[in-house]
């Protein structure tokens, strides 16, 4: 695997951020700081007030219009985009105006040679920087955060995870909630009997295909129960087969 | 507001997870970080591994039925909830598989004595414990990280933030996304003129309701275009309030 490897370039991510400090975090460590070290993926954090130009170095300024808060400001970001975003690579914004991330669009970034991500803090940055390059908003869920560090860290944990070469053999890409449309069945593992709990009888029998229909079978049943609009999707999926 | 605060206990967090190395990450710094030093919120990290009982400290075992990954075993996690978690505070796995983590469940969350969060790794935990405590699985989003911490400190951004004398009065919890049901409006600070793009004549007029006004057309046109769901849900709501 290394030796396969060696010829491809390390997947590129960028963050830039009012907090570098917050980089990499939990990325340093595990199976994504582990991908950092073998040189798998490479991480730049830049420091968005270093582009300010006044001595205070001011980032942000009051919103036209009113309202609590303040903005980050388009020549500050711009300045510091324009240092250090290597153009191809996609430009991400996250906020909770954004677009859903989903799993399909985190295997695209994970196919691409990087990508770029900036954090805001505060009320959020100056539109206009956001139509001039074209970012693409990304929003991780429906909550509030304080900024865009926990997000970034979260988005760029999905992306690495996929990058060839940083999930071993003894974990798994597939079958997992998303790949298939439905939410993952439920695990058990020893004691065999925990607590006055069974391990389900079927799951011991060695038989693999009632094994298999047995994991659909709950995977449906989750899935129905906890997330009716992943639910429609499947059915709707299955209904189009049929025809 | 530091005497107000002073007679209420801190919000407590509690994280138990394989890699406490990686707390508190972000939380350290900035909103949360300061919120953290000024006692309003603690945060315990408890490591799963001290809990394992034999000299390996194994905290995971191959899957009943087959298939790749390990899952982490419910004896040692019991253990470890057993020694740290104070009942009545609300017990969290973070998995794709949970209900879709949301602003309210955030709320609900910030009012409430403290929350305490537990981290997979791996393919997963045992179901058997997550039944026996009645875990409340929550799901950032529709997509899988290496483990449950990065959505951990997401989600306990996200609470903090909303813990009295964390937000100052400098920034807003209202007028946001999600407090509306609709995506924020676009925000503008200085400079005025930025790269030929002017900031919108009408935010410059000083008219409140006009202002007003346009915020919330441009909140509604956001919303539409990238989040018909939440598009759907807004006009459900407005023809309730017309009938």
């Amino acid at each position: 695997m290394a030796a396969e490897m060696s010829h491809k370039a390390p997947f590129k991510a960028l963050a830039l951020t009012l907090f570098p400090e917050m980089f990499p975090g939990s990325l340093g460590l595990s199976l994504a700081g582990k991908a950092l070290q073998d040189g798998i993926w490479t991480l730049e954090t830049v420091d968005i007030r270093g582009f300010a130009r006044d001595k205070h170095r001011t980032v942000d300024d009051s919103p036209f219009g009113g309202g609590a808060g303040m903005v980050i400001r388009p020549d500050v970001l711009e300045a510091a985009v324009a240092a250090s975003h290597a153009s191809g690579t996609p430009l991400i914004y996250l906020t909770p105006r954004g677009r859903l991330l989903d799993q399909s669009r985190v295997r695209e970034l994970a196919a691409g040679p990087g990508v770029s991500v900036v954090c805001g803090r505060y009320e959020g940055v100056d539109e206009r920087f956001l139509e001039a390059r074209e970012v693409e908003e990304i929003s991780l869920g429906d909550f509030i955060l304080s900024g865009g560090e926990p997000a970034a860290i979260a988005l760029l944990d999905a992306v690495v995870r996929l990058l060839p070469g940083v999930v071993g053999k003894t974990e798994s890409l597939d079958d997992e909630s998303f790949e298939t449309g439905l939410l993952e069945y439920p695990h058990y593992t020893r004691p065999d009997i925990w607590n006055g709990r069974e391990v389900p009888e079927i799951l011991k029998s060695g038989h693999h295909a009632k094994i298999q229909a047995w994991r659909q079978m709950r995977s449906e049943e989750i899935t129905r129960a906890r997330r009716p609009d992943l639910w429609a999707r499947h059915e709707a999926r299955v209904k189009e087969t049929k025809t």
